[in-house]
């Protein structure tokens, strides 16, 4: 199985770049909340590509249609499935990488997995496109958490050595990255992510990066020992982005270098409330939140799409070739994954707090 | 749900720090294979406590005792079901912490999930020792892989600064872990290490660290799609180690910092077989294995349990309180839960290639 | 959770009577299998109401869409999404019974759990419609069963009295249900059977009936032991068709008066292999098959939807009401659920034994 | 997989009939919850063997020990894990059908599936000795249903054409069938059906029956459509009890001979509430609780251990042979699964409300 996760809101991801359509059923959603699609909608448009210079000049229409589940624009209690049909495809600029793999592209991994059956345009099943079904759901799992008073919300933390600025962990405040196209909380620092993103661009070159997230209002006492704490949850759903390669929560891998005493979050009354006064754990102890922020830190890698010659095999003729990629592909696909991974977190934390 | 997980092979983890035992259910190995108790001794034995001055001078008798399961030395198909009888119990060292929470540890967030009922004598579910059934499962399930010319092995990449010897990703070779009491490859670097410990332990304090990880022996096609790839599922798993606070494949957060370029791996003919140059994807592309060696690392934070007086809360006076751990803790656990990371990747493997 | 179901085959069911579609994602067919939709449609056609004087003269245009999953006619390794558009609704005919539900209908039910938000046209989410994503889920899944010798007939056993012939389970032969538009095995029977139903017809009244179903050629060994038998999961899925309430194999019901010596099935050598004389295990020992055809029945209640007049209660005044449902409702569904019979079992073995 | 079960409340159930010991994980348990222990082993005493003449003589010493989850008699939160050692076990009288397998046993289909490797001793895992770990998850979960209102009961309804007395399906009562040695409402015809079980067992014959279950106290609105209802999962864990060949909800299989003005609730307005006249829908529509009583039937096939001489075959030898069995069988268990369908019902019943 695949393309199917989740206990309680259940999600079913479908579609290839370049086929009829893609799209989601979500399966679970409380029955009589009113959708406002609008926000959907522009969600998702945080994602689309073809906004400004550094992405893709193909225009996607991106417009969901929802084929079951609401009633009058509530949720109804069904399954509610949602369709983005395909329209400007170019198959034929991946005609030559069939038999030629692209390096750090599942076209090599997927095609022994399918006996050279997967579909290798635009990527197939495996392509990023396939966020967008993934957009959608989220945004329709953020209204029900925002009824919580659960806020989830995302920032580039990190593009080739430049930094985003430093989050506080304890009091997490509002990033407004929402509203902006370049999703940073220091639009100066977001000025020179930009310019290496367009330098390697330039040089037919990608980045990657670290987008980091936190949710905050979710209550203390959420999640399970062992296999089904919120991080297990969190990982095993994240690592469902295409790109991703990486997961850690508050510290993270930081705490190789720190004593216990520098780690340990002592805990303190504030308003009345047990709190912590750092916020290393990420708001999880034991797979379980501490009432916290929760905070993590996913590694994007740079596109392995690149326009730069590589060495790459024919499958067929068991020959080492030359690749050169051809169409159009975005040298760093960070600032459309931030929402994504506010999407994925949404789906997530949700079905952890059904 | 909760400390179980699996697909095919299912394991049902059991027990607490001070209950009358510990252990596990694995559920649907194969039948009629013989399995080496002494070689799972063995293995077991290497996160045992007490070895050395670096861990918990308290002696654990873990012995395994075989439930169910086996007939004869050999699987039988049905559960095999293991206990570790629990007999060297403190209880009493716990009575300061059942009201004042240990910072860091799951002592507060288990209190509010379980509205006060969490078992706190040593940790109770959350406690390290839980580890030792996984590390039974994970012995049992790599004679299991072995069998299929799979290879697993863990080293401590870093220590506080420390870091043992680069690995070539490409070609793995043995790094003979497995023999040491101090699992790293270069041993001037693990005295480095365990001097950095001693200075932590001298001080009342505690370090952490990470652990690398890689399988050898998996062939290109395993793992699916999205939501059920090789990385979603070691993720799940590897977080359900305490102490786990962030996990990475191949280049992993690194990638923030490299040009699609110098990330990619191109592809190559070597002895008459597809591979790549580099193999900064860890073995996985699309959440489905290349055939080149899985590789990840995991951080392990510095245990909570430290000397030093730390601030705490009164969960009933909801005061602020000083708090003073009492009995035998390590310093750091790094060393032994290398062997544990090891396990549940064993575990996870298995399940995947079943 | 609720419309999905499976291991390895999983399905994902979505749409409402009169919602834009119903549709359903089949994940994790294996690629590189060319699927024969003359023949998907076909089987679709058998479940297709207004073919005759005993089904609703409305026609659905039952055309499906495939989305997704599909390369050149070829599965592909991604998720097959399936679709079709509702043309022709007529939601007006259920505006009285949003308040006054249908006895033994889920409006009632499906009112509480959903607070009232359930889509009540057509009977929504829980609409016999729904079978449609069924049966093409299970061509598909019939088409890999096929390739592996794999043969799923079934007969409506009895309406109302009326038996079809009594069916050896030793030998199955071909029943060439498939074909008829009545799907019996003895034509006269079915006469007698169709009588009955026309005269409940005439009455506005229904009948209910038995649908007897059987599987060849699956091999022993299948199947696991204790909650993921055969009859487990064939159970688990097959309640899952609106109408059923019971499930039985082999002799069923009927070893409540059998002794051990008549319902035992004995060894025997047959064409040089292992064989029992009788079947009355349908198939099944422990959960296992056992290398005989695996036999079902399963019992469909009367559709409730009758003209006769009934009593029910207004959900809003908390009175008793009188009720007289209107629409074009069939007097009895049990011939059109015999291929959803078929496609169940087929999706539901096919996922056992991937 | 295989012997465990659950979403929210988990079970794992392990051991064989001669295995050192069998036993049952529970996971997900509420914590805070006071077990009454007396009250469990009373439960299971209800299944033990030896009680009255038509058991066995042998002596099952099922005294559960708990090894985890259970601190100061409450539950923790923790897994909670039970074992019973075995202690009076005569494997040498199974030394015979290694070779020989039993008619309708899982002998041959366990041998096929586990390539002979299938513990043979007693049945292995496919013991009736495993339902007493069962009784043990049943007899938990049930005081958490307590606690809810909610009742579970059973009784024989059929054993050998003698019908225990009909029940009201509406108005259930109390059948007190706890507290008799002999599980019937109607003591008179009981007496008649343990003639017809010392009948069959002084002919070295055995029979079957039918275990009638209400559950009440359920409210309306419980259950999920399509493949997770009531009806799917009930069914799914019923046929976890070894020799259950059907089940049926409701008026089950009669549907077939009714009509839908005969076999519809029509609803009404009693105490307030709405409720139905008739109670054919077995408590449940689309797969979701109505608020009536949940009731059903389940098909318990005659003990195939029976003293007649049988034809089996050699697996060895591919010959045709005689078998004797030899050892102590119960001429009929539908006595002692009454208590069976009561927990396992028990516990589906707690995962589903959950």
């Amino acid at each position: 199985m695949s393309s199917m996760t989740g206990n309680k809101i259940k999600i079913s991801v479908f579609g290839q770049s370049h086929s009829k359509g893609i799209g989601v059923v979500i399966d679970g959603l409380p029955a009589g909340k009113k959708i406002d699609m609008e926000k959907v909608l522009k969600f998702m448009d945080r994602r689309a590509p073809g906004k400004n210079s550094l992405s893709t000049p193909r225009k996607e229409s991106d417009t969901p249609e929802i084929l079951s589940g609401l009633v009058n624009g509530n949720t109804c209690g069904a399954p509610l499935c949602m369709v983005i049909y395909n329209e400007n495809q170019h198959s034929a600029d991946y005609s030559n990488i069939i038999d030629t793999p692209r390096p750090s592209h599942a076209d090599y991994s997927a095609y022994i997995k399918h006996n050279g059956f997967n579909d290798i345009s635009g990527g197939g099943h495996f392509s990023g496109r396939l966020t967008a079904p993934l957009c959608f759901a989220g945004a329709i799992c953020m209204q029900f958490l925002e009824d919580m008073g659960i806020e989830i919300q995302a920032h580039i933390q990190k593009i080739k050595g430049v930094y985003d600025d430093k989050i506080d962990y304890v009091n997490i405040g509002k990033w407004n990255t929402a509203e902006k196209s370049f999703p940073v909380i220091n639009d100066e620092k977001g000025k020179l992510m930009i310019e290496e993103i367009e330098k390697a661009g330039a040089d037919g070159d990608s980045v990657g990066g670290v987008i980091e997230c936190a949710v905050t209002g979710v209550k203390a006492g959420f999640g399970e020992p062992m296999f089904d704490g919120i991080e297990n949850r969190l990982a095993k759903n994240i690592f469902g982005i295409p790109a991703v390669k990486g997961i850690e929560f508050g510290n993270g891998f930081e705490v190789a270098d720190l004593y216990g005493s520098e780690n340990n979050d002592e805990f303190c009354i504030a308003d009345g409330k047990i709190k912590t006064k750092t916020n290393n754990s990420g708001g999880i102890n034991g797979g379980i939140t501490n009432g916290m922020p929760i905070v993590f830190r996913t590694a994007i890698k740079p596109t392995p799409s690149i326009f730069k010659e590589q060495e790459s095999v024919s499958l067929e003729k068991m020959t080492e070739e030359k690749l050169q990629i051809k169409g159009r592909h975005d040298p760093c696909i960070v600032q459309r994954a931030v929402p994504v991974v506010e999407a994925v977190t949404a789906i997530t934390i949700l079905d952890i707090l059904m």
